[in-house]
């Protein structure tokens, strides 16, 4: 710890990413039950105003550090601190899912992602707060950096948490943009991967047919180290060299709905990255991609009123009025034939969607409006994100933009669907320019 | 009842099928109490036999029964007693994943196709047992037809409750062969329905990517009302004319692994329909489709062996060696990169699918190799499933066949994805022709 503070002054313990940490405690830098003190200290000061977290022990943290450090065990995650959303079991935590109906509710077993992260030596801090459900109706956190603004949602904890150094790493789970803008809102990194690549088993679900964990860091070598970790394989670092990336700047339909300033932040990194030496073309998404939007909704509110059948039976009037009136009233009076049309139409977008790039290696998009809007009664404008999302490609937020009032606003990176790595070179280049 | 009883004198209540049981109750000839005790001393009498039940409540199930009698409610299953297999969620029934790892573990609430069926009037009976985590370890269910063979499985106690008719209805799961071949073993119809058709929450994923419902019955009427039911829809009955369908024989590169009477049993079946009228060719295959069993393999246990890292992790000894050593050392060996290129595979067969129709409506193949073999240390040759679970393809089992011991042998139609509706009236007007 001591050469740690020595090199960075300014840098303490909490605010290491999990690629530092595990150099550290490797290099006998430090301990883990020293990092873990460092980022239970950072949450004791901030959460009575972020409120990042449903469920925290601290005592639990402390014996899970202490006995890492004792066993003298090795691993890809050894010693890191992870928040995970409270959508998904943890067999030792209360898992709520956002809803009164499961209050103190406790799983058996730890999700297949909670179990990964922890064989690979990695230390679960606690819960991090969800929106009902995953849904709409928003939790108690707020922003780290202005408590009077939403975190964004519904991986709304994972982001503050990440945002504010409590920890480095979080998971949460995105069926919309609820990974994206919470981490574009709270100044983190945030990846979405590739549909059906990690594993959702003890995830509660919410549209099958779109959901997929997300992970929030604070770099891009995290997200690669956190994914394969979660792949269950052998980390493998991305390369030092990658080149520069072809970059398509994709509008998008969507283009009116930014904030005057997101529009003006994207077109002036445009300038920024061609003159760094990447290639950027204009991107225009074929027509039909308008419409996507509308087959989101019908496929994730279908499947969400199936999915939750025994919640609407037999909890009803502990369901929040706006994931009645919203998600489970649209997905009831969906009917199959259009659930089915809109995942045909979803499909045949996917088919197209490779050939959209061009000899572009990744598309440059808006991660959210804008900065996180005041006020806690909704978690932002979710749009953004849905195109891509249903595409099932992988995506990438970077927190290189501020907006007005001095608040993070992320750039979204898209590539080709399992073209993750490659994402992962072009973000790091592509940060490497804007910061 | 006693008009039924004097209707058809050799037909008891637990042999009805749901549509039946159905329109009896609807029409005031019998009670959901009447048909639930019907079913309960079927059960009572064979239980200590067949053993198809992991649990199951005599009292709870009348409680309900007569609640349901009580309330005058209407439920397009109103009163019909239906089984679960014990890899899916129940509220107020343990649930042990056929593993001793969960003994007495009790959800808190239950999986969507549960729910679904209660909300439609149906009457939750119990667990049906299935093998250690839908996998290989057989649990203790017998054939109902002859003690001393396997019932198949996984979904073993859904297959064989019911066959034994001890109930009309039951949910399995197949993620291989594992609902096909026990109803092809036990004289069931069932039913895979077209991937991602029916949502699994609440459904222990084993291999999210090849997963689905499997739904066993005693008549296509049936699976047609009971898709329509777990779909969230208002069932539709099939049109009662739907026409000769066009049948594709497709013997597959498996063809020498059959038993020779299966086989002769298949030809003997397609000189029939012919002769009825139907139209029928042989049906090869590409070559390609040989090897979709080998990335049938990759990614199931790839996905397994990542599903249950807490399992393997925390309860490595209580997990059975045919688990340990098949599916969990298969999924650790297996690199990503051989992962994502079996999915690929499967994506580039499933998309040549189609045409390999041509303008047949439905193909013809085995279920199974043969009768159920003798022995209970295996669930039998999974091998015919296989090629249709990975192309996503609704198929349903027909028990047509009687093998040389008498006991039943299946016929399985395979249908177009999300051509299900065309599949059950091909398969009525096929069952009509060979029963």
């Amino acid at each position: 710890m001591t050469s740690i503070t020595a090199k960075k002054p300014a840098m303490r313990l909490n605010e290491l990413t999990a690629t530092e940490i595990v150099s550290a405690i490797a290099d006998g830098k430090t301990t883990c039950e020293a990092v873990a003190r460092a980022c239970l200290d950072r949450i004791a000061a901030r959460e009575p105003q972020v409120q990042a977290w449903q469920y925290l022990n601290s005592e639990q943290v402390i014996a899970r550090a202490r006995a890492l450090d004792k066993s003298g065990r090795r691993g890809p995650l050894l010693g890191v601190p992870f928040g995970i959303k409270d959508i998904i079991d943890t067999c030792d935590m209360p898992t709520e899912y956002g809803s009164p109906i499961y209050k103190d509710h406790q799983p058996k077993n730890d999700a297949a992602c909670v179990a990964l992260g922890r064989k690979a030596g990695g230390i679960l801090m606690g819960k991090t707060v969800t929106t009902e459900f995953a849904n709409l109706t928003p939790g108690k956190t707020r922003n780290p950096f202005d408590p009077a603004r939403t975190p964004g949602g519904s991986s709304s904890g994972s982001a503050a948490a990440v945002g504010d150094n409590m920890v480095p790493l979080a998971i949460g789970t995105q069926t919309t943009g609820s990974t994206i803008r919470p981490a574009s809102f709270c100044g983190a990194f945030a990846y979405r991967p590739t549909y059906a690549d990690l594993r959702c088993s003890g995830v509660r679900e919410v549209a099958g047919s779109l959901d997929t964990l997300g992970l929030v860091t604070r770099s891009i070598e995290d997200i690669a180290l956190y994914r394969d970790v979660l792949l269950g394989i052998e980390p493998q670092p991305l390369p030092a060299e990658s080149g520069v990336p072809r970059i398509g700047f994709c509008r998008t339909h969507l283009w009116p709905i930014l904030e005057p300033y997101t529009r003006q932040l994207l077109e002036d990194a445009v300038e920024n990255l061609a003159r760094a030496g990447a290639k950027v073309v204009d991107l225009t998404l074929p027509s039909e991609f308008e419409s996507i939007e509308d087959a989101h909704r019908w496929i994730s509110s279908f499947e969400f009123a199936r999915n939750f059948t025994w919640e609407i039976d037999s909890h009803w009037e502990q369901i929040g009025e706006r994931v009645r009136e919203g998600r489970i009233k649209d997905g009831l009076s969906c009917s199959f034939e259009r659930y089915i049309e809109s995942r045909s139409f979803a499909e045949k977008c996917r088919a197209m969607f490779s050939d959209v790039f061009g000899d572009c290696d990744v598309l440059l998009a808006a991660s959210a409006v804008g900065e996180a809007p005041i006020g806690l009664h909704s978690t932002g404008n979710v749009r953004p994100s849905a195109i891509w999302t249903t595409m099932h490609v992988p995506v990438v937020t970077l927190p290189v933009f501020k907006g007005p009032n001095g608040l993070p606003v992320g750039a979204q990176l898209v590539a080709r669907r399992s073209d993750d790595r490659r994402l992962f070179a072009a973000a790091r280049w592509v940060y490497g320019q804007l910061v």
